[in-house]
C-alpha cells in the first residue's frame, strides 16, 4: 500500500466526522502565506478552524508571480484583507543556493530552470522581501495589514519580524 | 484587535502544547498540493501529523512554475517520491475567466497582469491538466505516483479523478 492509499484511508475518517458545507468566502478575512515545510500545520499554528483563511504555501514560503495571483484572487474575489506570512527555523531553503541547485539540475537532466530556485541566507530578510514584494504589487489592493513571522519549529511559537 | 493578533494569542496555545522539534524531510515523503481554499484543512483532510508531508498550496490547486520550483525542491533535497493533487468541489476558480478577471484588475489600477489567473470550467480536467504539467517537466523526477482528487465541501471525502 502506498502513502497516498494510506492518507486516503484517513480521509474516510476525517469524513464521517465532517459537517459542511461551509461558505466559499473565508469567514476570518484572512489569506495565510506560509513554508510547505511539513512542520508547519497552519490550522494547527493559528487555531483556525475550516472555512475560516485562504492558504498558500510554497517552498520557503517567498513571493513569487503565482503567489501574487493566488493573493490577488483571495483579496478581490474573496474579499480577504489581511495578510500573514510565514517562514520557519531550520529551513531547507537556507541549504543551498540558487546557483548550485540549478546547476545540479542542469548536469542530471541537461536542462536548466529558466526560474529561480528563490533560496535565501536570512530568515528575518526573506519575510521583508516578502513583504516588500507584495507592497509593491499594482494587484494586491488591501496592504494595510502584511505582517509577517518566523515560526520556530523547536517551540511552535510565531515570532513577528520587524 | 486585528484577526491577525486574534490568530497570534491562539498561537500562544499551540506552543503551550507543542513538542518539537521534528526532523526537516518529511516523514511520509509526500508532497500535496492542494487548493487555497479556506475549507480544506489538508492535515485534516488526510490525516496527517506535523513533520509528514509537504504541503503547497495556490489559487485553484493548480502547476504552474512555481510549483514546479517546489515539487523538484521537495523531491529533489528533501527525498519526497509521492504527489498528492487536490480541486474541490465549489471552487472560486470556477466563477470567472482569465480575460474577465485581468480586465477588471486593468480597469481598477491601469495595469494588466502578465500571468494568467488560472481560472477553469471543469474540475476533473483541470486535476488532469495539473497531472499532465507534471508529468511533462523535466525538473520533477519522481512521477509514478502523481494522483489527483476532488475534495467534497459537502461530504469532507477525496474522489479520486481517473
Amino acid at each position: 500500500m502506498s502513502v497516498t492509499d494510506e492518507l486516503l484511508a484517513n480521509n474516510a475518517d476525517y469524513a464521517a466526522r465532517f459537517s459542511g458545507p461551509l461558505p466559499l468566502p473565508p469567514a476570518k478575512h484572512v489569506a495565510v502565506l506560509a513554508c510547505m515545510d511539513a512542520r508547519i500545520n497552519v490550522y494547527g499554528v493559528l487555531g483556525l478552524k475550516e472555512g475560516e483563511a485562504h492558504v498558500i504555501r510554497n517552498a520557503g514560503g517567498v513571493v513569487t508571480e503565482d503567489e501574487i495571483r493566488s493573493l490577488a484572487i483571495s483579496q478581490r474575489l474573496l474579499g480577504t484583507t489581511e495578510i500573514i506570512l510565514i517562514h520557519h527555523t531550520d529551513c531547507g531553503m537556507l541549504t543551498f543556493t540558487d546557483d548550485g541547485f540549478k546547476k545540479s539540475i542542469q548536469e542530471d537532466v541537461g536542462v536548466k530552470p529558466s526560474w529561480a530556485a528563490e533560496a535565501f541566507g536570512d530568515l528575518d530578510d526573506d519575510v521583508r522581501q516578502s513583504i516588500a514584494r507584495i507592497k509593491n504589487s499594482p494587484f494586491i489592493p488591501e496592504k494595510d495589514s502584511v505582517r509577517g513571522f518566523v515560526f520556530d519549529v523547536a517551540t511552535g511559537k510565531l515570532n513577528e519580524v520587524a
